[in-house]
Formats: C-alpha cells, structure tokens, sequence
C-alpha cells in the first residue's frame, strides 16, 4: 500500500519512525514547504502541491498532521473524495467536522480514522469501539490532556505556582507557546466531542458541552485540596442517559485513592462503563511525537489489513441533553457576591479568600456563574466535589 | 459463522450472553452433560459426546470454557486437528502447553485465540499483539489475579485477617472452593508464562519462573507496611534483557502515590512498556462471567473478520534467563536463623517477629529461602521493595 504524509512536524515524523517496522506500507509523498532537518532521506518526496498527493492514483492511503481547520479540512476532503482512505491526528478538525468529513468518507467508500486524536498513543477510541461490537457504553470519563495533568500534578506534589508550572511544561515540549487551548480546557472538550461521538454515535458538538478549564486555579486552592486529602484533575465526563447524551469538561476532585489521583506529569486515564464490561481504563502517554505517530501507524495499518472497527458505529443520532443531576462544588472566589451566595451552603474565609461547599446544584449553573465571574476579571476557582 | 461451545459454566454462558449482541455469529452445539437452569432455549444444543462437534463439518470454531489440562487439551487438539478455529479462557492449559497447540493451530491453518486467558475483560493480550506489530516490548508487569487483589486490599483497608478476607472472597465467588492456586502464585505464574510468550516470543515455561504467593502474609505485615506508606500487590514481572527473557511472580512494595496502589478489590491492571510507545497500563474487571465472556467473544468476531493479530507474534525462540539484578526485600520471619540472618540490612524485633530489610538479593535467593522456610512449616513472608 502506498501513503502520502501532510505535514511533517512532531507527530508526521514519529509516525514516520513507526512506519520503518511495518511491512507493505511504503511512504511515497510528504506534502510539506520543506524537508525537515535529520530526514534528508525524504527530501525527494517532498512537495508543497497538495495536487501532487489528491492526483496520484498510486497513493491509496494520506496521513494528515497538519493540525488546526485549515487547510487542513479542504485537503482531507479532497483526498476522500479522490478515493484515498485518510488517517489523522487532528482532533479540532474531527471535532469540529466530524458529519461532514464521515459522510464523505462513506460516500467514497474509503476510511476515515483518527485514533491518535484523543489519548495520543493511548488505543482508547480503538478500544471504545471494540467494545461497542458487542456491547453497550454507559459512561465515559478521562484525562486527555497532558499539559493540564503536569500542571495540577507538579502545584499539589512540588508546590510551585501555576505560572511556574507551566513556564516548565512549555520549556518540556509539553505546553504550546499559546497555552490557552490546553488550560481553558478546549483541547479537552474537543476530545469530549469526539470520544462521545464513537461512543454513543450522538449528534454532540462542541457547543452542548459546559467547558471550565484550570487557569483560575491557584496555589491556595492546591493547600485546600491538601488538607482534605483530594487531588484536582481535569476531567471530561460523558454519558448516555434515558433522554440523551450529556457531557461536560471541568475541574474535579478526587479522592487521593482513586485511580485517576495516581496519574502523574503528562500521562493520561481514559475510562469507559459498559453494560457487561463494567469499568475499564487505558493509561499511558497522550501525547508525544513516537507515541501519537505509532497510533497513527496503528490505524493506517488496520485499514491495510481490511479491518472495519471504524465502521462498526452507527448512524443512528443519538440526540445531547442537558444534564439535571445535582453534584456539589468547591468555589473559591475573592468576595462573597450576590452571585454566589445563594448557592453557598458553607464557608470559610481565609485572608480575604472564600472557600466554599456549594449546595447541590447543576453543572449549568455552576458553570454559569464560573464564565460570567471569569468575564468581569474576577478569578473564581470551582472543581465538583466527589460524591459522598 | 457456525460456533460450538465447550463447557457451559460461569464464562461459557458469559460468552452466551455476550454472543446474543453479534451478528454472523450462530451458536449450534454445547459440550455439556446436561443443561444448564435458566438457559432452556439451548437444550436442544446440548450434547455429552465430543464427536458431535468434531465430526460436525458445518462448524467452524469451537470455544472451550471446560477448563484445567485434561480434557481439554484433547477436545482442543482434536478441534484444531479438523480444522476448526479455536478460542479458549483456559490459562491452566495454554500456559502447560503452548507450543504443542499452538503447532496444531499452524498445521491445521486455524487460529487459536485465548484472549480472555489473561486479564479476564481487559483486552491486555490483543493490546500488547497489537503494540508489536510494529515496536518492540520491553517490559510487562501487572496485577493479574483479582483473588489476591481482593485479599490484600481488604487487609488493608478493613484491617481484617487474611482467613476472613479469604472467606469473604469465597463467598463473594472470587475465590474458590480450593484457593491455592490464587494465593500461592500459580494463577498468576501462569498468566506470566502467556503474557511473556506473545510479549517475548520467548520458550519460557512455568518451572523457569521464580513465584511466591501471598498465602504466608499477616495483619502484621500490613501494620508494618502502613507505617512506611507501602501496598503489597501479588505482581507479576517480565522482561527482555540482553541474554533472554527473565520473569517472576513476587509479592511486592509499591509507593501509595502508584498506579498500582489505587487498584481495589478485585480489579487487574497491567501494564507494558515498548521502545517507542512507553508506558501504557490496562485496567479493569479480570474476571468474571460477562467480562470474561465477553472477550472470548471478541476473540471470535476478529477470527469471523478475519483478523491477524494473532499471527502477528514469530516464532523466533528467545531463551529464558536466570535474573542477576538485585532488589532489596522486606521480609518477616518469627526468628533469625542462620538461613535468613546473613541476607539482612537491618531489622526490627516486635513481641518476638522480625521485621527484616534485605541486602541487595536476587530473586533467586529471596525464593529459595522462601520456600525453604514453608516446606519446613516456618511461615515467611517477604515482599520486593521500591527503588530508591
């Protein structure tokens, strides 16, 4: 089978490093403005003409590890409907275009995967939809994001700040220049999108998810946390309820037995409940240039050797809902406004700091008031509290 | 695809209810002497005679769920012989015969797949085939008898007796009637014979594995432990060094903050390390009748589509070797013998048991003084201790 990359940044090389032990699967094309230093090897197959790639009937198979919507959207789609299968790494584009990006795939009768776009080089979305060959996913839950996990994880275990924290997750390669997608949870809420869509085969979208991120937390929070024996983690939480599928992204406290309290710097936990199954989780490296490329190697060799996962879900649409359920929240917030008071069921100030136990209240609300505090420059910090 | 079912107990009829989600999939005889309460629709099904699905042309695979060496082995052999797939639960027999089947599967060109036999629901087996198609694996370890698990924690955590722990394991169903394979090691010995051969390629066999169980600990090996922050897990450990493949199934000391600390109950977790990929775990329900039936299902939906995985691993033959590393171990002994006292470090006396750190030993050593201590009725326990 011959394949084509486009892009050959961080995750195009480390599937490249994967594809050396892999048999009939030959690199062909690299859509790229120029080689990359250390592969001069490749520097023949380069080429900066997407026409080059969409055109060649040769090609059966295109890697895409651009990133971000576009071009990246057009180029996929040009290369499905030229009748090429497509792998990718690229979570904003499956989140943002999953119907139309499957519908073209179908309407070619070529594949469309993208295993490496939620857990890196986790096998969570191939083990989702194993799982849904024979039975029935309830709930989902995880930390999918790297930068956020090393965050929370070095404040609560070295006690450094938030802004020391991430200055040295970005000087390890593990936060962006721009951190913003990261800690403000979109990364996370993008994973949501596309985890609930294989999970459930709902018509979700990025706008029905309440997301909060981590960049109001702070290290008087970490010392609150501490002295309760709970440990904060960005969580992504979705499930199939009678009326619908909710989902949500947010800050969560976990008791220091947990599971997810043991994932440590930049490592992932993702999590399904099936009916049959029960509980089942998948740990290890969400991201990173050899593990991401080896998933994205994965997928281009399941299509190689005819395997259908992907097409196991279904196009039934499963409609989103809002989520009624009552969860209690820490708040911590520098005054006792009007907005939080009532919601408030105890609390204790500490230097001119709230720390607060909310009152049973929706995830809605919760993030309401979160957003609306946020856009006047108030810094509120809210994580839900573990059930009792 | 025709199937026929051997044995219809607890993951016989799991992988029943399990197959009733799958379609091409028809189930047309049972090996069973008689029927089974609750499931009369399949009575017709039922036979007491083997060559009823031998002889039977129209059936395809055959799933054996009767358990232990004999008769299985032969229902197996004889299946594969007339060229039937086959999937298995059964670890007693893949471990104690590997080669000899395996062999038969290749003579005959069938697969014979036995997912389920490690790991129960966790797709661990299908997960590290997968990982090696096209990196290398360097290390396994796990959590892999849910029995032990159960014990432990609960020790642990309810500060109960090892006797009442296990008594409650037998009446939850995780324990059986007999419980020494669980507690002394054997269940798990075996699931690091298998895992080490897909894993490794490796000839290794049950008596090349050093193992000692958990049948000898007591509340005050907890008590010690607690006070140092330490959990005891029965694991097993397997890894490719330079001269072969070396493995052991060991009580060991992990660190409260660990992955493998937060496993309750009587959860499995199992974890490989690859070249490329790095740390990934598994987690979940080892056991169980609709967990376990379910992955022996899914063994035979890749088989119906014709899926490889299986084939993936060579038939190179990759030596076993003994472990020359040195590991310092806590061990508790009611006297210091001459046998025990030139290993210690240091060690504590408390109402006239002692509480001993090793020097540096090999896993060799630590066993052989084990074993040495039971076989004369002297209970010893000793656990390996974390790095430092």
């Amino acid at each position: 089978m011959k394949i084509a990359i486009m892009g050959f940044g961080t995750v195009g090389s480390g599937a490249y490093e994967s594809l050396k032990n892999v048999s009939d699967v030959e690199l062909v094309r690299i859509l790229a403005r120029h080689g990359r230093p250390g592969y001069e090897e490749l520097d023949e197959m380069i080429t900066p003409n997407i026409e080059d790639i969409v055109n060649d009937g040769t090609i059966d198979l295109v890697v895409e590890t651009i990133g971000g919507i576009e071009p990246a959207a057009s180029y996929v789609l040009a290369c499905l409907n030229a009748g090429k299968h497509v792998v990718t790494a690229n979570k904003n584009l499956i989140s943002a275009r999953f119907d139309e990006l499957m519908a073209a795939a179908a309407a070619n009768g070529v594949q469309l995967r993208f295993t490496s776009a939620v857990g890196g080089g986790i096998p969570w979305l191939h083990n989702l939809l194993r799982t849904r060959r024979c039975d029935e996913i309830i709930s989902i839950k995880g930390i999918v994001n790297g930068t956020c996990n090393y965050i929370l994880d070095s404040m609560a275990d070295k006690g450094v700040s938030f802004d020391e924290c991430l200055k040295i997750a970005q000087d390890l390669g593990y936060a962006e220049a721009d951190p913003s997608s990261d800690i403000e949870g979109t990364d996370t809420l993008r994973k949501t999108v596309i985890s609930s869509r294989l999970a459930f085969d709902t018509t979700i979208t990025e706008g029905d998810i309440p997301c909060y991120g981590i960049d109001t937390i702070d290290s008087c929070d970490i010392t609150w946390m501490k002295e309760k024996d709970l440990t904060c983690k960005l969580m992504m939480t979705a499930r199939n309820t009678m009326k619908g599928v909710t989902a949500c992204v947010e800050p969560v406290l976990l008791r220091s037995d947990s599971l997810e309290s043991a994932v440590k710097t930049n490592n992932n936990l993702i999590t399904l409940t099936a009916k049959n199954l029960g509980t089942q989780s998948f740990y290890g490296q969400g991201a990173g240039s050899l593990p991401t490329g080896e998933s994205v190697v994965h997928d281009v060799m399941d299509i190689r050797d005819g395997d259908k996962t992907y097409a196991a879900f279904g196009d039934t649409a499963v409609k989103c809902c809002k989520d009624t359920e009552l969860h209690r929240y820490y708040i911590r917030h520098d005054r006792m406004c009007e907005h939080i008071s009532p919601l408030i069921d105890e609390h204790e100030e500490r230097e001119g700091i709230f720390y607060c136990i909310s009152k049973p209240i929706t995830t809605a609300e919760m993030h309401e008031i979160g957003h609306h505090r946020k856009e006047r420059g108030r810094k509120l910090f809210f994580a839900r509290l573990p059930e009792e």
